[in-house]
């Protein structure tokens, strides 16, 4: 409903949650993250013996793990909490404790991803130049993480430092992350921002208007290859070509060292509505075909460095290696 | 209101005119050119005697020149109904016979707007391998001229020619002619057609899917930099980055040899509205700024040829030389 209304969702039951991943109400790779975390301890509210509690929760995993395809914190953090419930530390808890314990977890997921947006924004604020233009795509900020953001974070961080500067957003269409959510959001921070057009990236590249790039990422594979928001392979070419640096700020937890290439993440694929909407509240014209990849890959080699809460980082990533 | 409803506007004035221009009622740079030499009829309308005629068409030229800066098809075509009016050939004719004169010259402009349009499209059609797929952007086709368009008029022509092929519009935001007008004229014609979101081209490169791209332009310079749509240059600096050929199709009107290149083009930037307008009705969200270039250039050296009614020509167009 952003920008023009902002409004709070309460959640009870797992499955909501799942829709509300689904339909973006939770979005941003680090948000769905903690999110997920904390509607495993939804699905074993109210259970009292430990038998239901364990088989509530183990239930409510494969949903939860698999509510949407590209980011990778998802995955990470339902295998986290499916970790400690069948892990020795939590053999001989009883109902109310293992409970207990799964809630503390949860907390400690949001809390962590609050500690890695700061560091994330200490570890990329050098980068950004007094009076420098910074473009940026999608939303990877607040409104994506537990924190402050990844890309943004960097931004508020820079700020702080006293950095005055600018920023282009990205509308990112087909659901307008970029207009409605960080425009909103840099511009509640006092962060001058202007909305173009995805399309008209490549003009204020070529005029030479642009000194950075920071993006977030979903996923990030062990060569370097990133998942961002449909949209930042296009802003990521324009900026190798032009020679301007293309940053990805991400916390560890968006990496997947599992797979060695951007190749192996899987691309969700979303209704033609999404790309009809905004000219029209009917169907898209019949017989017009639409695709529609909510996500792109940006290969290794169109990106200066990986912004993490360890630090600025390059493949292979031996810093964050588990 | 295409894709939604079809209607036509009758225009009697040249005020209404310039005002449908602006408006991008009438769009496209040949159909821009074609009705402003007509609207310069409609300015001598109802006039008798000779100095009305004379003095009514002379006031009406400097207004309909300028109703948009970009194109230079609107200046060539004012200019040559100028030219004519002052030539020694209308030197002695009476009013009635002056307005038949300029109102002929109209429909010549017509007339061969649509000849030109079936010339590039034999031009081009070559250039459409069967199979293939092919990226377009904005509209240039039907609906931009007084033919069958230019971009367009190629797929046409080789469509007609027994060429099977697919065609990826891209919606070009902020106003969509992509999806609105493009997807809707291909599948009137029976081309198979799917929009996708302008930020999307990239992903769609980087997986070699796109064969071939071919946009119209609003104006090339003397060493073949084109003006074209917003969002054009990046998709060419794509095909660029991706070794795909990225042609433009234009009449020679639509050529500027009195500027040396791109950077004497003036670009004209529009209303922030346009590109707020999809997600409210309401003003955009005060004290969040926009940038809404409704054209960029792209240069000579990522275009692979220049496909206009004489051929596949390329710099320095010997063969439109005036």
């Amino acid at each position: 409903m952003l920008p023009e209304k902002e409004q709070q969702r309460i959640i009870e039951q797992p499955e909501q949650l799942i829709e509300a991943i689904q339909q973006l109400v939770v979005r941003g790779a680090p948000a769905i993250g903690v999110a997920a975390a904390y509607g495993l301890c939804l699905a074993i509210r109210g259970c009292k013996d430990i038998d239901t509690v364990r088989s509530r929760f183990r239930e409510a995993l494969p949903a939860l793990r698999s509510a949407r395809p590209t980011a990778v914190n998802l995955q990470h953090m339902v295998d986290r909490m499916a970790d400690l419930e069948s892990s020795a530390e939590c053999e001989h808890l009883d109902g109310a404790a293992l409970k207990e314990r799964l809630l503390s977890e949860a907390r400690a997921i949001d809390e962590q991803d609050q500690q890695c947006c700061q560091a994330i924004g200490e570890s990329g604020a050098s980068l950004i130049a007094d009076g420098a233009t910074v473009l940026t795509h999608c939303n990877a900020g607040a409104l994506a993480t537990a924190g402050t953001g990844t890309a943004l974070s960097v931004l508020y961080e820079a700020w702080k430092q006293g950095k005055r500067f600018q920023v282009l957003a990205g509308e990112t269409r087909p659901l307008l992350q970029g207009s409605r959510l960080t425009a909103w959001e840099l511009h509640k921070n006092g962060i001058p921002v202007e909305v173009i057009c995805d399309g008209a990236a490549g003009s204020f590249f070529y005029n030479g208007e642009i000194d950075v790039v920071i993006t977030g990422s979903d996923r990030v594979a062990a060569n370097g290859d990133a998942a961002n928001k449909i949209g930042t392979y296009t802003i990521a070419s324009l900026a190798k070509a032009h020679q301007v640096p293309f940053y990805i700020a991400a916390p560890s937890t968006s990496f997947d060292l599992s797979i060695a290439s951007g190749d192996e993440i899987p691309i969700e694929q979303r209704s033609a509505d999404e790309i009809w909407s905004p000219t029209s509240q009917q169907q898209p014209p019949e017989g017009i075909g639409h695709r529609n990849p909510a996500f792109d890959v940006t290969p290794a080699s169109h990106i200066a460095g990986w912004i993490t809460e360890v630090g600025i980082l390059h493949p292979p990533f031996e810093e964050i290696r588990r």
